[in-house]
């Protein structure tokens, strides 16, 4: 299954236009998933007013029409966005559309990062969000998600091929996107797909390097600093051959992790 | 403080009078202890039966060798090698000396990694094997440990500051040593220290690139292929600079990681 990740604008483009562009790139490649950063529909560092004031619920307008570009393209898309929630809370979500343009789960960050994030934003309490496409069993995790090793190895455990994390990482935290990810890939026998923003926004410089990486450790794509669309072919091969050369879902002891799960001192 | 990794010898040479070299020269340089190899004393790769002949228990004739060395060159010493346990069984051990020449701890390997492993040893039991020497609290693991971020973490839960790994990593695994304890490091906010093994034994080629990574994420010393000294401080600063720039061990959700202990399906 070949796959694309969209590193894309920070500002006030027409997010939906450009998600739309990129959507006709990466179906005319062939791609059956796309994958779009963190808060993509209305920037990330734009502070908690505007968040609360963009956000929409799951099946709000914005959702209305990408899914409509996901239906007519015939492409499964995966967006972040700021949610509101059934209860009014505001949560930072990303949205995964089927290639028929229904909604096929959503996820809400769980781990907020700095004074921002803690102050505008209500955490998710769902750790294993996942869905199929074609076959490929995705989890969903965003941007900070992805640094806690506890998470991707639960999504792993319950039968993730793919780890799909809408992110806006900015410096000085090049190391998540240059190493970080890679690791999670290999640890886990699975693909991570890291959608970044780029450019500057506000005071935040985002270091781009989204990439697709591999189980064996490779970035199978890799993007530089610019908005950029990268795509990979998600080979099981390279997966059944790294699964073999490594044990790790097999050769855990669980029964002598219990300080991961212990509650804080 | 300053600590030193030496990348071994292969093959059949006077492993205690290596480490003692190795040891003088560390303690020259101002080293307050040493890290050197999985099964260090024997080689790794030299067959079951030969583990098990050789096998000594943790307060053996080379235990109380390497006891004199680190007490005359007043350096700790932490050395991986095939221990006759109290039961009779063979353990993968790595065994911590003081500057003062006691043992301080004895760690033996829980994830015991392919065929050869899982037919000679025994796994081990503790997850939490730590000593403090000069004030820096030190957790031990063995190679394909340290592979599980379960067993990191579950350290640095524990006050872990700096982690050290006895290795024998060969190829095609040299993404471990080249990324993954990097991320470890990075990932836990504390330094990790990688001794490998180097040349060929058997049918192993060891990938060398021992290292010792800071809670950046940087290579604060790194071996190339070949026998070698590597030195480096640990610096607390570097490691409260990282803990002000990332929140890991504080933004942790345990109550959402019960996949990780659940038993395997």
């Amino acid at each position: 299954m070949k796959i694309g990740v969209f590193q894309g604008p920070a500002g006030s483009v027409d997010t939906l236009a450009a998600l739309e562009t990129a959507a006709e790139r990466a179906a005319t490649a062939g791609a059956r998933l796309l994958i779009l950063p963190e808060l993509f529909l209305t920037g990330y560092n734009i502070g908690a007013p505007a968040l609360q004031r963009l956000a929409e619920p799951m099946h709000g307008p914005s959702a209305a029409r990408a899914s409509a570009i996901a239906k007519r393209l015939n492409i499964a898309l995966l967006y972040g966005y700021p949610e509101r929630g059934e209860d009014g809370s505001l949560y930072n979500s990303a949205l995964l559309l089927g290639p028929d343009g229904t909604r096929r789960a959503n996820f809400r960050k769980i781990h907020l990062f700095g004074a921002m994030e803690k102050e505008a934003f209500t955490p998710g309490t769902d750790p294993l969000v996942m869905a199929e496409i074609d076959g490929l069993t995705i989890g969903i995790l965003i941007c900070y998600d992805v640094e806690f090793p506890e998470m991707v190895r639960g999504l792993a455990l319950h039968g993730a091929d793919l780890v799909a994390v809408p992110t806006a990482q900015m410096h000085p935290y090049g190391f998540v996107a240059d190493m970080l990810i890679r690791t999670r890939a290999y640890e886990n026998q699975l693909f991570v797909a890291y959608a970044n923003r780029t450019g500057r926004e506000g005071n935040l410089d985002y270091v781009g390097h989204s990439s697709i990486a591999g189980p064996d450790g490779s970035e199978l794509a890799r993007a530089g600093l610019g908005e950029e669309l990268i795509m990979a072919t998600l080979d099981p091969e390279l997966r059944a051959e790294w699964s073999r050369l490594n044990g790790f879902l097999i050769d855990r002891q669980p029964h002598l992790y219990g300080a991961l799960v212990a509650p804080a001192a």
